[in-house]
């Protein structure tokens, strides 16, 4: 019986590399980094774009705090090293899934540009696609949501080294997309997303 | 012209899970994970395992010291400390894997019952598909083959703690599966490989 199971084995020649992965899942691997303040918008708009390329076929993976902080990286805490080391971490992880052909959405606050950076430079090294999307809202709208209270804890001190608050922000310089979200509605910037993946080739021509 | 791009958007209604990726791949992620000496066959077997599959139509991914020790790992040393938290992000990544609908393929020596469990209890926990492949050849096998030399390196007091010479190599109580490298050949253990996996329900029934 076991052996009637595998009669449609076929050998494969060499091994199978990303180009090989990219065909058969009709899309090219690339991590889409979100940036920004706690509640500008960069989960939502990571969710939303993940169900659309979902509805066009396309395989993605969202990283974010649920599945990284209290899994791989449950080992860190929030020191400046390890805030640092939590982001290197990220990026090399999100690097593995370019590899398998994945659409990587990575939504994290990363506020230092010099840890952003060392995750650019580990995506141009290995000729993968990185494009780093900057939800840029102003303080005050982001203070004004506030859906889980951190900015309030974060004013009233019960929250130490808070983004926006007592702790820097850096904005990248050169993103590859800023969105707006408090003067766009999410469709604008997904359609926006889905257009430059086209234009980069993550996903195929129109 | 962009906005003509986009006009095909299709919105999704809730997150996207395990269960629609699954759907999409045609297939449950899984972790493969191989154990066993240094030159017992773990990647010889996984690559070509990779390339069936790949054949077959389905997604893989593999973890190995190229992509992980160069990478995610590159600080980390080999003190008892760091080999364990080495398995343990290793660990982790797969599941990231398994959760995104990939079959993770992992070829490390992974010595340690203890290490190897942990990441078992870390799959079953989230209700993820842990198989244990022990790739079981003698040592004087293993050590005969030696294509990287490092059998005669730590025989000669030149690496220290090298699995199998100074260091133990911890068999599995209960792998999944055991592949005798030394007396089957490539083709038997992938098709026993691919026979398990339509079993598990990681491949659909034939």
């Amino acid at each position: 019986m076991a052996e009637q199971k595998a009669t449609n084995v076929h050998w494969h020649e060499g091994d199978i590399t990303t180009a090989d992965r990219n065909k058969m899942l009709g899309q090219k691997g690339a991590t889409i980094w979100f940036t920004g303040l706690s509640a500008s918008g960069k989960s939502t708009i990571a969710v939303a774009l993940e169900g659309v390329l979902y509805e066009m076929g396309h395989l993605c993976y969202r990283l974010d705090g649920d599945n990284v902080r209290l899994g791989i990286n449950k080992n860190l805490g929030f020191s400046a090293e390890d805030r640092t080391e939590n982001i290197r971490r990220i990026g090399e992880i999100a690097k593995l899934f370019v590899d398998t052909g994945v659409i990587a959405l990575t939504s994290f606050i990363s506020p230092y540009r010099n840890d952003r950076d060392v995750v650019r430079e580990l995506h141009d090294s290995g000729g993968m696609d990185f494009i780093e999307v900057f939800v840029d809202v102003p303080l005050e709208i982001a203070e004004s949501r506030d859906p889980k209270g951190l900015y309030k804890k974060a004013r009233a001190g019960e929250i130490k080294g808070f983004t926006g608050i007592d702790d820097p922000y850096e904005a990248p310089n050169n993103p590859e997309i800023v969105l707006n979200s408090h003067e766009m509605s999410l469709e604008e910037e997904v359609e926006l997303l889905i257009n430059l993946l086209h234009d980069r080739g993550v996903l195929p021509a129109v």
